[in-house]
């Protein structure tokens, strides 16, 4: 089933390639044999995959989870493979990181000159955002005809957030819920940008980046390159709409408009927007700009931008002072709602370990007291709360590891920890040399890697990766 | 009750004032009147907290945990006078976050010039770690006849780590015991520091400094102010006894030798202390030192004066290579073991929520097993696995509200984390502007105590002072 699957998918995205490839044709700009070319070998390895598949098989968990890292890692490598031909990047490290960046809505670059590319491999990394988003394997479910009893566990596998909704009885019904939402979403912020003053290809690009909380632009000063506070303004909003769990926008849609103020995850959602925006604010105010207004800009585009782990940025908040930057490096590891698009821990999961402390704190005070952790009215059943409490721990290992040996490459703690931060919280630029204004060209290759595996760890929320690297994964039984 | 204890605690104090006292008038110094000034104070207030306190009364939870906090607070804030009269300290500020540091075995100083304070001033702040390491309550139950049932309450709340041990069926034979030992192991050293050629004043100050796993020094440059390698080595060898859980001393000094190696906290507190050694002498070898003797020296001390939350430094750690100051932020946040007088998260925790992660991902594998969390061969149950990740969950929230609203006050990213780190840690230098080679002197006020409550929440493990923020708390059932 590995095989077969994963086949499919290379043939999906080999087909997929034939949209840049006619838009670069029709810019009559030269990437088009890249693309061309990629596609064939595409289609080619997803052919042979398909062939070598035996039918049927057992359907386990184990299988589920190599699928889906698997199907992700050859997505990533079949996507680098455009800006591999073509020229963008001399090595496949490059080209690898910036596809995978792409896929897991990271949106950390290794490009230094981003208008100097042409139009395909532009749209292409912004497309491959965009099947990141909701995700591929989301996408296949919706697309695929029924994939059978797999269906629901590849689907939990790929949808972030401790307990994904369904939205129908039938997961193949919901899959194809979320992706017209999520077409639905993106048409209006496209429009809705071109009526901003972007160009066609402008609005697409930096839809995709936006609804799928990626982050590439199409400029090297990314969205701050416009200057318009109508962009600004309408990217705020569908950046927050792009964090929110997509189960409250399809009961927003079937008219239950007191959904949200219901949904305790969308409430404290808000409120973390919202107040940290107030503290940068105030804080900008007093030490940046002098002007209250430009201050809110500011911040507000940065503080959504960082929490909903998109990463476009109007500003290089590197240099903001010291209490705004210590603000977006927390919110970097919060990240979005449950079922949303964005990436990082994820504010249910934070919501549930809050309150687990703060019970576990009650019971030094009533120790015979027998006590549940409730969210939106419903207790956390034991199950999900040890799996929560054991991704915040691993979330916080695979930080550690992660900027232990970034900082074996000489980086300085803060490049190091940030880079880690927002790569496995996908949300692209950091601090330090891979600030807002750096890419992440200057990293060694073998911090590439890593972080890649972060970008993958954080995007799959771990478990469906790192079991795969288990001894108990591998043998029979 | 509370009344009553905290009385007996200022009496207590008061008394043992007369040591420092005597030491200064031995050395004919000028802070005598201040030591015996403070000394009335105290006295006069335990008897006055006595004279108030009414027999009886309900022992319960809550009582437990005012009489430890209020008792720490206390003591601190009795401790602070000595220095505050003699004129050390200008403000009430700076006395009793030198004196909290100094309860609590954090060793952050705000002293700027050590050896121009009499060798009263510089005996007590050493001799409040010495109180604080094994505990002053703890102090009490092996002194003060019965306490009746809040002993044990009292214990627990006082001793570190999820499960301390009793070593006697009688809670008051284990506090003796404990004592006992840690009174044996500082004669131990003092006796070998003052053959490597301390004077009997310095070899008794760094005792006390070791012991409780401190880090106030009689010197600015702190340990490196000797330059002797005899005097490192022993100061490792004790660092590292005092990091360890003291139930295996006392089962050591039964005979049990085959103990050490079966406990899998002390094997896991060896292999991470000589794996991060090894790390930063091959980082320092390759950066700061051509010789690999002097890099090994280096390192060693500092790894273990960090891991086991002393603090003493021989070297500007803060210069080192990243990874070497990346490793020490992380050892930071480990800490020493169970039942040791180390600070931080302790070794065991970091254990059971490692073991719990694993379980996790496994638990992907195989949805329906039943396992469990097992350290040392016997079961976590689910009462200590909950409050562990709890614990972990409460000590990264405080940590980053610390971070913030150090950073609120100015401080880069890097002098505010590990500032914060470093106080809650109990373990006193950190990185940047509260580097080695610096002092806490130049935070402003309102960081001061931000960071005192940090110690006193990292001393007693944070549920022990937290509950008092609680409205359960106050609410009378």
């Amino acid at each position: 089933m590995v095989f077969r699957l994963v086949g499919t998918l290379s043939l999906l995205l080999g087909l997929l390639m034939l949209i840049p490839a006619l838009i670069s044709a029709s810019y009559g700009e030269s990437d088009v044999p890249a693309f061309l070319l990629s596609m064939c070998i595409s289609v080619c390895i997803g052919l042979v995959l398909r062939y070598l598949a035996r039918d049927g098989g057992h359907v386990g968990p184990k299988e589920c989870f190599a699928v889906v890292t698997f199907g992700w890692v050859t997505a990533a490598a079949l996507g680098a493979l455009p800006s591999l031909f073509h020229g963008t990047f001399a090595t496949f490290t490059d080209a690898f990181f910036e596809a995978m960046s792409g896929l897991t809505t990271t949106g950390a670059s290794v490009l230094t000159n981003i208008e100097a590319q042409p139009h395909g491999i532009l749209f292409w990394r912004s497309f491959l955002h965009w099947l990141g988003g909701m995700g591929i394997i989301v996408l296949f479910i919706a697309v695929l005809p029924s994939l059978g009893i797999g269906a629901t566990k590849l689907f939990r596998a790929e949808v972030p957030g401790p307990t994904p909704e369904r939205l129908e009885p039938r997961i193949r019904d919901t899959a194809k819920k979320l992706w017209a939402i999520y077409v639905g979403i993106s048409l209006l912020q496209t429009v809705l940008l071109h009526i901003g003053g972007m160009t066609l290809f402008d609005a697409l690009t930096h839809t995709f980046g936006t609804v799928a909380t990626g982050g590439f632009s199409t400029r090297t000063a990314s969205v701050g390159a416009y200057n318009s506070v109508f962009i600004e303004i309408v990217m705020i909003v569908f950046m927050f709409i792009a964090g929110c769990n997509f189960a409250l926008h399809f009961r927003m849609l079937q008219g239950k408009r007191d959904c949200l103020f219901k949904d305790a995850e969308f409430k404290t959602y808000l409120l973390l927007i919202a107040a940290a925006t107030l503290v940068v604010t105030l804080n900008l105010r007093a030490h940046v700009f002098p002007e209250m207004s430009s201050a809110l800009r500011g911040a507000a585009f940065q503080v959504t931008s960082i929490m909903t782990t998109t990463g476009f940025a109007t500003a290089d908040f590197d240099a903001w002072p010291s209490l705004s930057k210590t603000i977006l490096l927390v919110l970097m590891f919060v990240g979005g709602c449950t079922g949303s698009t964005g990436g990082a821990i994820k504010v249910s999961r934070i919501m549930i370990a809050f309150k687990h402390g703060y019970r576990e704190a009650l019971s030094f005070i009533h120790p015979r007291a027998v006590t549940v952790t409730k969210v939106n009215g419903s207790v956390v059943s034991p199950n999900v709360l040890n799996s929560v409490l054991g991704f915040l721990f691993l979330y916080s290992l695979i930080f550690v590891i992660g900027t232990l040996f970034m900082s074996s490459l000489g980086l300085d703690i803060i490049s190091a920890g940030s880079s880690v931060a927002a790569t496995l919280g996908n949300i692209g630029p950091g601090l330090g040399l891979v600030g807002p204004t750096l890419s992440y060209a200057t990293i060694p290759i073998s911090g590439k890697w890593v972080l890649s595996l972060c970008m993958l760890l954080g995007r799959l929320e771990i478990f469906s990766v790192l079991v795969l690297f288990l001894p108990e994964f591998w043998r029979r039984h």
